[in-house]
């Protein structure tokens, strides 16, 4: 069966589905997007997920293309349709259509563009055999904040990473710090066993799965610290994992060349991984 | 008369014009472009244009969609069919259409885009009235030698300086230093009559224009020096300009709420342009 998309009010085969040429999101990388995961049928932090697609709308001057419960009842449908029970819902909203012209346009309508796709079940086994990550200058704009589609900085980074053999890339900013990876962000565990991750602010996206994770580890009672380290500390570092929608919480084994704790996923690793899956099967039960 | 645009091979109504929700240039701002002005029905700077296009796709590693000779044809062929003979021509090229990955993904085509627009003749009368232009935070990439659709950052600044009135916004890095518009390269004049103009790096693109007027300054005598300024420097210059493509030199008489000079274009500015308008009359006759 061919995938439906939906592009602004219409479910269409996927495979037809396009946008202007002038679109501001083809033309300007003008546009912001979410990623979603599906669990159990079920959006997996799905309010926190539409809240960031408003503030990043906002922040950037995008009129929203519809009610938040639109948007939800959108998203039901498209995953209905193409009875996807576990995968990924992608939602991307551009400024619309006009003229080629750097300044924004007035009274144009939004780009609402859905699609949808059918991943494997989360499961902490699974995941949690550990994977490579390298470290590479983060080159990304001043406004990672907001989750834009000017991922081209990011794309290449992942693209070295994928030719270096590793999973993802982490970004190092000009003082040395790692910000997050190209599609994740970046957390250690101390020689101390403080769980390290960097605290939010321009430089990086805030993760719903990053707030997700906080959220248990402080449940649980780890040491958890916000604040950024640097690449000496993610190399020293006991365990380390990098946390995304659809990579949920990966442990990191090997940072560049140099093995990280055992080798293998660590106890705080699989710990998390094994709240995050209680989590999981709790917030998407029907 | 409907537009007709270029799209993959196919001339077509411009409104019609469309590409897949999943191609790259809409989903990660993977691909590339060039504007290139058009004078007497001839493309002003040509080679030097279809050069950086190349350049910006080797140094991203997308595929050329045809060959220059073969661009240069679909260039010709749809300023006939659109019968322009003063506007410009747009060209995008992305890395093309694939299930959505950061990875590059091998083995796809690139999109090719071209769209034309009618404009006034350059006049350099027209464009000598001068302009504001204000000063903003660069907080672009780092890679701002590519010309690539990443232009968010850009498009707020140009927003910016629509709505205080301003023609352009010249971005400052954390040096202080003005790297460049965001759509036009920045120049000033000292009291000293030394021309300035900040050298090509990673900071910001070489612009075609740029070079047409260091080229035409450097043949008339002028102390051309390659250096960057900064925000004090361009507020205490003689005289000021920004060069684009489809601006060519414009006159910057205020920056923020600085008079620039008399208020009006000086010598350097009148100067260039009648020599840039002699060498668009030169380069562009039949």
């Amino acid at each position: 069966m061919a995938l439906i998309s939906y592009v602004n009010g219409r479910y269409i085969r996927h495979d037809l589905a396009c946008v202007h040429i002038e679109d501001r999101g083809f033309q300007f990388a003008d546009a912001v997007y979410e990623v979603i995961a599906v669990q159990n049928g079920r959006l997996v932090d799905g309010e926190e997920h539409f809240a960031r697609l408003e503030r990043s709308l906002d922040e950037l001057s995008i009129a929203h293309p519809m009610t938040r419960a639109a948007l939800k009842a959108v998203s039901t449908a498209l995953l209905q349709r193409n009875r996807i029970k576990y995968g990924a819902l992608y939602i991307q909203v551009s400024r619309g259509r006009a003229s080629r012209d750097f300044v924004f346009p007035s009274g144009i309508h939004p780009t609402l563009v859905m699609t949808v796709k059918r991943l494997k079940p989360f499961d902490a086994e699974a995941v949690g055999k550990g994977v490579k990550v390298i470290t590479i200058p983060d080159i990304r704009w001043k406004r990672c904040d907001i989750k834009s589609v000017s991922l081209i900085a990011p794309a290449m980074g992942k693209t070295e990473a994928f030719k270096r053999g590793a999973f993802e890339a982490w970004q190092v900013d000009d003082d040395g710090l790692i910000s997050e990876g190209t599609s994740s962000n970046a957390w250690i565990v101390t020689a101390e066993g403080a769980l390290l991750t960097r605290p939010t602010s321009h430089a990086i996206l805030s993760g719903i799965t990053r707030q997700t994770v906080m959220k248990l580890a402080r449940e649980e009672g780890l040491a958890l610290i916000e604040r950024a380290f640097s690449v000496a500390e993610a190399h020293a570092a006991r365990e380390a994992f990098t946390t995304s929608t659809t990579a949920f919480i990966r442990p990191v084994v090997q940072i560049d060349d140099t093995m990280i704790g055992e080798g293998k996923p660590g106890a705080f690793c699989r710990k998390l991984l094994a709240l995050y899956g209680q989590y999981i099967a709790r917030s998407t039960s029907s």
